[in-house]
């Protein structure tokens, strides 16, 4: 009863997910997206878009890192990718979180978030490469979407954003080449500078 | 690049389960959950909780279940467990939204997405039954977490949270034994009627 017991307890730790905002607007434009939304729209797209990645992966560690690659936001807020100052030190706010909360499970527990948190970050392996993909993906999506509402907020420039995504390449040609045109159009549109 | 095309159509879409609300609220009590954030949540229940499904179960297939079984309510609505009269017709209008959302989806993954919906649906398979456990488990944990706001507001009885949570027991004995606790607990505290 006891493994049981940190397990819920950690379930309702991470619970905190759907208060950690991100700059991306959802598609109505009504308000910014969380955390937890974010990677329950990651999970869903490892999937449906398991077909276009460059080598074979296994989908249920992609999913499962997906799931859990923004749980060390819910002490360290989430740092906004284009923002160079707030980036300093991140690794070291989020490091600390992953120790308060992935010690609250069993200890083998502990050991697989500790793996797929670290596995996803080194950006390495078939897998991580499918995630970092998606993880660039989908806030390009809803940012092309959202007429650009976010990156226009911002100041954010083209290159910018080719520079941010350029790391999709590495886990599907495919969705990298979709991206490339988006962001191509996005520009034309205005949407970017 | 016509069958990416549809997929991303299908991502975009989909991102309209953020708007769907629910009648939990998260544990800050600072507003209710929505369907995003509660697939979120089940998908990383599903495997951290596996250890304690009665029968041995395919997680990817559980995790894809919990993931997608809400979509239908991007049109047809959440519909309160307890409320009887707008129970009327769920089916119908769900099957309806399925039918639009899903044939956005290449042929064969809008197949894939019929069939782990009504597989969800019927509760007959390990993987159905451990699903739905989870998805009666959730909302239990966050309508106890906050003192049972929900709950109250509804003037939910005790004898309705065990009709509708009792499913779990095909899943899990051991999570539906750990469920009547906490529903035993919340009556003894006064969340329950």
């Amino acid at each position: 009863m006891d493994r049981l017991k940190k397990q819920i307890n950690f379930i309702l730790e991470v619970d905190k997910l759907k208060t950690i905002f991100r700059q991306s607007y959802i598609t109505d434009k009504s308000r910014h997206e969380n955390d937890a939304e974010h990677s329950w729209h990651l999970a869903l797209m490892a999937f449906l878009l398991a077909e276009h990645t460059n080598e074979k992966v296994d989908i249920l560690k992609v999913i499962k890192m997906v799931l859990v690659h923004d749980l060390v936001e819910i002490d360290a807020g989430d740092t906004y990718c284009y923002d160079q100052k707030a980036n300093l030190g991140k690794r070291d706010r989020e490091r600390k979180c992953a120790d308060r909360i992935f010690h609250m499970l069993p200890e083998d527990q502990c050991s697989e978030m500790f793996e797929l948190w670290e596995e996803f970050e080194k950006i390495e392996t078939p897998e991580a490469k499918y995630a970092a993909a998606l993880d660039r993906l989908q806030p390009l999506l809803l940012n092309y979407t959202t007429d650009g509402k976010s990156w226009k907020e911002h100041g954010i420039h083209k290159s910018q954003v080719v520079e941010r995504i350029r790391t999709m390449q590495k886990g599907s040609e495919k969705l990298w080449n979709f991206a490339e045109d988006i962001i191509e159009d996005g520009a034309q549109k205005g949407f970017l500078k």
